[in-house]
């Protein structure tokens, strides 16, 4: 009886507002604007590591365009971050024959002496075949020439490789990078040294491209000598200031009610982190400037919030957490885009399977932009903190198949971005956070 | 009447010899030898620039394998090369932000000076922006980001692009890299300065990723000021010795005349040439290992040719076209393979059409492997010289539509190839090789 009800009030809510839902909709795949706005965020900005001045230009610069847009209660929240610098990179490869090996350092990696490292390689396919092989890691590089098994599992080698092969002796570990297609190509991404209790070195760690793993995992299997020379001046300084950016529109009926959008803002060097997060922090603001073309704003109010610091430790989310929690129980749901600006497939919704129903039925305008599409899972690890408290998280699903490709490599790049994915994205967050925050009934009651 | 009375004799030369080329086909498809040693070549060799350790590898390799094939008169024939050291590059972007640049010097450039060169940047489209803008580039590094146009037209910045920069004053030249897909890859390749007598300086030039390139466009367009370091030690020593590697099965009843079957030998020295053109080089050596496996060999003798210098100067072409001068009009035909080792399309026949449509008839057994599809072109640059002389040149044709996002690249590895295209690429060539060298009547006839 409550759920027939609730359908009858929904499906009324979604009478009265479906004519702003087609036009937002609608306005939104005619406007380029959020495309433009990721190209102009590559060429003036550029990469946003932690600490870095990218990063920096980053909190200006999106400050300025929310202002532009119309945004109030504009600011940077201050968090403090960890300071990872990359250095200079160096390596080559001394035996079987001498040549120069493309290496890219791990965020949080250790460098090597000021002279560099210089090893007999172990190769080793998995964690399994260092585990059998564990006497002969002693004073060497492990390689871990992994093959590529999907992110999730492959992902466990660049966090936790330096780590295995220093327990067993290890003097620098390389991890073949992250990624099933490869053109040369070397992928960073966080790296995590076991606790200073368990007594296990910190070596430096680097990821090397497909082709470098291959060749070397090959030449091992010949029982050729591998010796290999690289050179790493990455070390961590102490923590820098960066910053939530954060802006609102405020609800016209029940403006103490937050709906929250927001991608992050922090990306990793390489590249201009066109699809992570870049297209995230384009669309989260997007959101807000469609809303304002409306003739009323929603009845709650819409939150943007770019993240500082989600590639290394997320204290962006953390540092949210803390300064709103007395806001929390307020806020009606938050949504992540942190999968790139690939074309919508939907949203994966953290919550009591009752209110995730509810995401279904709301999200049916956006049939038409294939973004109907809602199933339970994981939404995202800057809302990770606030939907743990309990607020409905809700993850921006795309179409990502060739994500990998370019993740955390200097292929992320705008030249890989599609205006029409892009403003279709827009669309469907848009219409989805829009009938959230002005839907009668909150997605929490 | 002629004609009719060749495609009698054809008809009959193919009945006789059906089962023994049906015979070659099916031993070649159940053989991974080529696309095996292609493997140990990457590994155990590597790559193989003129006057590099690695070219002199492969000339030990090649010599080593042809004799344990069993072919004759096995030999390098001595091959005066152009020596050009690529030397360390670095460069990063100076404004408007400071970052990296990944760079990859041209064959045959100049380097700069020892502290390297910084200037600002003039960005341009084409050859007609730099013409129409050619005040700018005095004192300028003039970035050419010219859109993929397909290979022969986009070449031309490669190949000229540094002489036309220095003609307006330019101190240095950056080349889009010559492909249509990149995952942060660059590309290699040779250029040509202007010749003394006409004054232009030599500058600096090297490939620049289409990732950067985009950027450094998009930057230019919107006003921004570009001002790029960037250091080379690249440098052209004294002439190096090399060699075309030769060996031959020998004809059964016409030994004195000669089928040729060749790839070349050096590479440039990113990646391990596994495309370009270690396949040609395992494929021209299958083709007599596997005439050898008959309990004939064919009438004519097939002579293995593995070309030096392909990459620079084709000093390997002049060096045979110089020696074998008397041997050429006992040439029946010249095969090239040098377009990778995807899956076989066919050849490309020069040579008077009566010839082609010979070859045609001939190769019409190879329909089971799509290999049937004679067309007049191009046959290969190493076999230019003798082809001149009215041998008839054959190209070994493939499918290759990836080949240009690995060509002349760190990405051209051996993880890039696969094995049941070498083997059936083994079984197109050596059919044909065998129907031409054991055919009653001369190509040439």
């Amino acid at each position: 009886m409550k759920i027939f009800a609730l359908l009858i009030t929904l499906s009324l809510a979604s009478i009265t507002s479906a004519t702003t839902v087609d036009r937002i909709i609608a306005t939104a795949l005619a406007d380029s604007n959020a495309y433009l706005r990721l190209g102009e965020m590559c060429d003036v900005v550029g990469s946003r590591l932690n600490g870095s001045p990218g990063m920096t230009r980053a909190i200006a610069w999106t400050l300025e365009k929310m202002l532009e847009d119309g945004l109030i209660d504009v600011r940077a929240e201050k968090v403090m971050v960890p300071h990872w610098v990359r250095g200079e990179e160096k390596a080559h490869v001394v035996l079987p024959w001498e040549r120069p090996l493309q290496i890219l350092g791990l965020g949080g990696s250790v460098g090597t002496p000021f002279g560099g490292i210089t090893a007999d390689a172990l190769v080793v396919a998995d964690f399994e075949e260092l585990e059998a092989r564990a006497d002969e890691a002693e004073g060497r590089i492990v390689v871990f020439a992994t093959q590529w098994e999907g992110y999730g599992k492959t992902v466990q080698y660049r966090g936790h490789g330096a780590k295995e092969a220093a327990r067993h002796g290890a003097v620098a570990c390389l991890v073949r990078s992250v990624t099933n297609n490869s053109l040369d190509t070397t992928h960073t991404g966080v790296m995590r040294y076991a606790a200073p209790e368990d007594s296990i070195p910190r070596i430096p760690a680097a990821a090397i491209t497909v082709e470098d793993s291959e060749l070397l995992l090959r030449q091992a299997r010949r029982g050729l000598p591998i010796r290999i020379h690289m050179k790493m001046g990455a070390r961590m300084l102490d923590d820098a200031p960066s910053a939530n950016v954060i802006g609102e529109v405020r609800g016209s009926e029940k403006p103490e009610e937050i709906v929250l959008v927001s991608g992050h803002l922090d990306s990793w060097d390489p590249g201009c982190g066109a699809h992570d997060d870049g297209a995230g922090v384009v669309l989260a603001m997007e959101v807000a400037r469609q809303l304002l073309k409306l003739d009323r704003p929603p009845r709650r109010t819409v939150r943007v919030v770019l993240w500082a610091d989600e590639e290394m430790t997320q204290q962006g989310g953390l540092a949210y957490l803390n300064a709103h929690q007395d806001e929390l129980p307020r806020h009606v749901a938050a949504m992540e885009s942190d999968s790139g600006g690939y074309p919508p497939a939907g949203f994966s919704v953290t919550a009591d399977s009752l209110i995730i129903d509810k995401v279904r039925t709301l999200a049916a305008p956006l049939a038409e932009l294939d973004a109907d599409h809602i199933r339970e899972g994981w939404s995202g690890v800057d809302i990770r903190n606030i939907v743990e408290t309990g607020v409905p998280g809700i993850g921006h699903r795309v179409h990502n198949d060739s994500y990998f490709d370019i993740h955390h490599s200097a292929a992320d790049t705008f030249d890989k971005v599609d205006a029409e994915a892009m403003a279709q994205n827009v669309a469907a967050m848009t219409a989805l956070i829009y009938i959230i925050a002005d839907a009668e009934e909150s997605l929490r009651d």
